[in-house]
């Protein structure tokens, strides 16, 4: 599964398999323009940290196709990748992607638009091959923290569905698969968008890696019951201090994870630390329309006129993660000063 | 709300509302055999414990009736009375209620068909209202447990619908605003069967008490953020020593409101209470059919080969509940204790 984000060159086209409609459908959107690909990341046709910041950097390409040449082709652009940065507010990694397509920009101002969309192309495509590639290199790592007959509960979809593809939490667990260790995986339904019912089990069931779905509200009795020796989440956005911001209800199985002692790791790629974000609180959450809540399957399951809670993520404390797994090793408590020194080396390479 | 369980005694007849069409239509489901109760209880038509103990009762009834008057009569009844009692396993409100209604029966053997069958029509009548009394009363005590201004959480549906009428945890949280308090509610929307969604934010909206819903796994974040003050479920069974049976997820709910610093009230008939249960242990969990978690409105969620986990109830142990609210008062930790006093105290009244 890693052809759910494809690029065509020839036709200056974005292909994004429509995350929505699975596991019933595979039906593809395409994307022509920067604003088709806001509208896939808003009405979450793609969703996941990585892959939306892989898939923003496709449309930072679209973005400067679409700016044409004439004379105010660069304002046109700006206007696009600063559009595209705010389209979703929590996942660092939008932004993250969208600045590292205008570092590029400002180092070569000179480039005119053929040429710019030349390199944007070219980058887009690298950020797609590395974040595989840091799947992979955090998977391998991960994997270590997983024993063999292990039952690992994960939350939404932290899957190749993810990410441009492999995933980071259920890479972990490909790894460990990969090294014949025998796991078994529960996925959270992940209300309201059931990303771990649609997508986690759909991904699993493919690769045969044993999988059993549970209502969000199963994580305690399934605890208590000794059905999970592990959990393994991804993450959204990462502050300095190590507070992790992924899919609502994380914060709830991680505080459930430390009452009964079972060992929680959020697996993610270092583009999803923001280490502007000093804490948690920092880090904006992003409440989602009502309908998501009120209707399932186009019926509607709460009176009329009864409002609802949709914020779309929470942030779990530093102090209930076991380790950060990255494509450079796993960062281990305390995570404020590992986060820092990893990002330091990360700089002197 | 307090005609959804109504035995008409000219036409021999129980009509249930039928809670699973709620809140889009409002449809009588009727009972003309005990047959008919047990499959209207097996599959959810009327749920929620004091209300299976009612529903139990009049089904006991529509047993004698059904016995007719030839040689066998006796045995016809008894095998519809045990064949009843174990509809569903969890919830001991319904074997309470077969029990009462053979005691009587056991201390009326020399009674025929005919009189047995209308003592049993009072002693139902007797008990659905006793059952409303009851949680007027538990009300009552339980409001002084609420302070004007709280947001009390709840979780599946504890109220008129899942008893005679009035309500459980709904029940307290009426009696406080019967008092002038102010009271916010949060259902929690109680996946599978969205009793919280459905039913919950139904009944409090027809009352004009302030509800919105909230997806189970936004419980830890909503009580992180401050907006949750207290904590009012019902349950289902509760064991010698306090430790509490109820909806899937109410256990989780305890362990965050811990957490938290949030307390956590049980709001229960002393009906519930099986004393022939030491602990949570020895209380049945019931596994429902995976239908109920793999579809949605006709809509299958899950790919078709993955299993799933629907325990249709946890246990909370008794040390995470600040107090069990009965129609005899608060019982305050340690529950054990209490709970063997109040009991003592019913019996020598």
């Amino acid at each position: 599964m890693d052809d759910h984000i494809r690029f065509d060159p020839e036709a200056l086209t974005l292909h994004l398999l429509d995350q929505r409609l699975l596991p019933d459908q595979e039906v593809h959107v395409s994307c022509r323009t920067v604003q088709d690909v806001i509208a896939a990341l808003q009405n979450m046709v793609v969703r996941g940290a990585p892959a939306i910041g892989v898939t923003a950097a496709w449309g930072c390409a679209l973005a400067a196709a679409g700016a044409g040449n004439g004379p105010d082709w660069r304002d046109r652009l700006e206007t696009g990748l600063e559009t595209l940065a705010r389209a979703r507010p929590t996942a660092v990694n939008l932004r993250w992607a969208v600045d590292r397509l205008r570092g590029l920009w400002r180092a070569r101002r000179d480039a005119d638009q053929p040429a710019l969309l030349a390199l944007f192309l070219d980058e887009a495509r690298r950020m797609q091959e590395e974040d595989v590639a840091a799947c992979k290199a955090l998977g391998r790592f991960g994997a270590d923290c997983l024993q063999d007959g292990d039952s690992v509960l994960t939350h939404c979809n932290a899957g190749a569905l993810a990410t441009a593809g492999y995933g980071t939490a259920l890479g972990v667990i490909r790894a460990a698969v990969e090294q014949g260790k025998r796991i078994r995986v529960i996925a959270d339904e992940t209300r309201p968008f059931l990303q771990g019912a649609r997508l986690t089990a759909w991904e699993l069931a493919r690769d045969n890696i044993p999988v059993r779905v549970a209502c969000d509200n199963a994580c305690a009795l399934l605890m208590q019951k000794g059905l999970v020796q592990r959990v393994v989440v991804g993450a959204d956005r990462i502050a300095a201090n190590g507070d992790a911001a992924n899919k609502i209800g994380t914060l709830g199985v991680a505080i459930l994870a430390r009452h009964f002692g079972i060992p929680f790791y959020v697996a993610a790629p270092l583009s999803t630390i923001d280490p502007a974000a000093a804490n948690g609180a920092a880090i904006p959450i992003e409440e989602r329309p009502a309908g998501e809540v009120t209707h399932m399957g186009g019926r509607r399951i709460c009176p009329e006129s009864v409002p609802v809670y949709n914020f779309a993520f929470d942030v779990t404390p530093a102090a209930l993660i076991a380790g950060i797994i990255t494509e450079r090793g796993v960062l281990r408590p305390p995570l404020g000063p590992a986060i820092a020194h990893i990002l330091a080396s990360c700089r002197e390479v």
